[in-house]
């Protein structure tokens, strides 16, 4: 079976940028669209209006008080965005993203690419939890793109990826990966740990939070690996 | 110089559709919008409003009254259009036209890429004018593409076919990548804290430090980010 990406919108502010891009989804075969604190509720109607006869994705649409609560079953994720950012991260095209996205699912993996909210774009305490940042190609006299425009480019590409039929590159050997949530408690419990050793600086906390993120998010964990460095963690500390 | 090819919109009904092409055109370095009767006349205070800053678009516009007008200086026309049409055509993709107008910009030729109105689409008649048909590949399901969304989709392609960036950037910030004797310092003093521990059953300790070290060489770890895990380690062992 095809594990198809999710589409997540963070804080979307317009309804209808949230129907067309349900429209865009639509139209190249996705159906998992999830949004993070919509700036005016749910459901609304501007979207309803705009998704026309994409409705049956807007029936469906799943709302989250946070993002981390939306990722709890994704494991690899994109961060879409035009910035540069200063931070280790693979940046890469929709183009690859797709050929990405398709061999993620070739390992039954489920992989989801989000978007920012309109003005402001993501944050950076979200990019860290993206396994890339995707960055569509624009001209430099005008970066600003349409978000719902952003979305339907990267669900063109994913669909126009499907024509090629490629190999899994990565071989995860009997082990899966892990999912959000797993490397997100993995994360809570080296926090845990590291302040009762007063670690951090209270002026470096999220800083240094971000880094030890960004370093096991990075790297395609697996579930046993996870496992093997709660261990790890649990036998420093004397557990 | 590069011959950028024209937008050509037939009988566009939304102003809205109108200003969401043009900022697509800008954020893909197109500046040749041409309309042929547009329902609302022009110009359009909706059209403005979506553009937003892509107003200089809007500004230069051209308003034909016929198709014949619209292309009396393009040398190839190339037609959107989803319905399959019984006419001896050439039917492409997006990619290969964004090919075949990057050529005929090499050969100082002249290339417009014409869509036809939101409900009806194009009338065979301004079809039959097109050198080739440009089909947007979509899912079986929702075959009905949003006017501007498919402008987009058009301008991206284009664009994309002019840029070579097609490997994955990575990102390192102010940082280095860490040697393998930083990365091996790193595991040498995991291992020790952990042999201190009784981390390892001696029948998988090969194993097990196999494992650790895939975790932490296939990220790219930079300098930085290896002294923060020896600090780390360095902290959770109550150094």
């Amino acid at each position: 079976m095809l594990n198809t990406p999710s589409i997540i919108l963070i804080s979307p502010q317009m309804g209808e940028n949230i129907g067309a891009a349900a429209r865009a989804m639509h139209n190249f075969g996705l159906d998992d669209l999830r949004l993070v604190s919509p700036r005016d509720g749910w459901p609304n109607q501007s979207a309803m209006e705009v998704a026309r006869n994409a409705g049956c994705i807007l029936e469906k649409v799943k709302v989250f008080d946070s993002l981390k609560e939306a990722l709890h079953d994704i494991h690899f994720l994109y961060a879409t965005t035009a910035r540069p950012r200063d931070m280790v991260k693979n940046v890469i095209t929709p183009r690859i993203t797709a050929n990405y996205i398709r061999q993620n699912s070739l390992n039954s993996q489920k992989s989801a690419i989000m978007f920012g909210p309109e003005r402001t774009g993501m944050n950076n305490d979200d990019i860290i939890l993206a396994d890339s940042i995707v960055t569509i190609p624009v001209s430099d006299e005008n970066t600003s793109l349409n978000l719902a425009q952003a979305v339907s480019v990267l669900c063109y590409e994913w669909f126009t990826a499907g024509s090629s039929n490629e190999e899994p590159i990565f071989k995860i050997g009997k082990s899966d990966f892990a999912t959000k949530s797993e490397i997100n408690l993995l994360l809570e419990k080296l926090e845990n740990e590291l302040d009762k050793k007063n670690f951090f600086h209270p002026a470096m906390r999220g800083r240094m939070l971000r880094n030890l993120n960004n370093i096991f998010t990075r790297n395609n964990l697996t579930s046993q690996e996870v496992k093997t460095l709660r261990g790890v963690i649990g036998s420093l500390t004397g557990e």
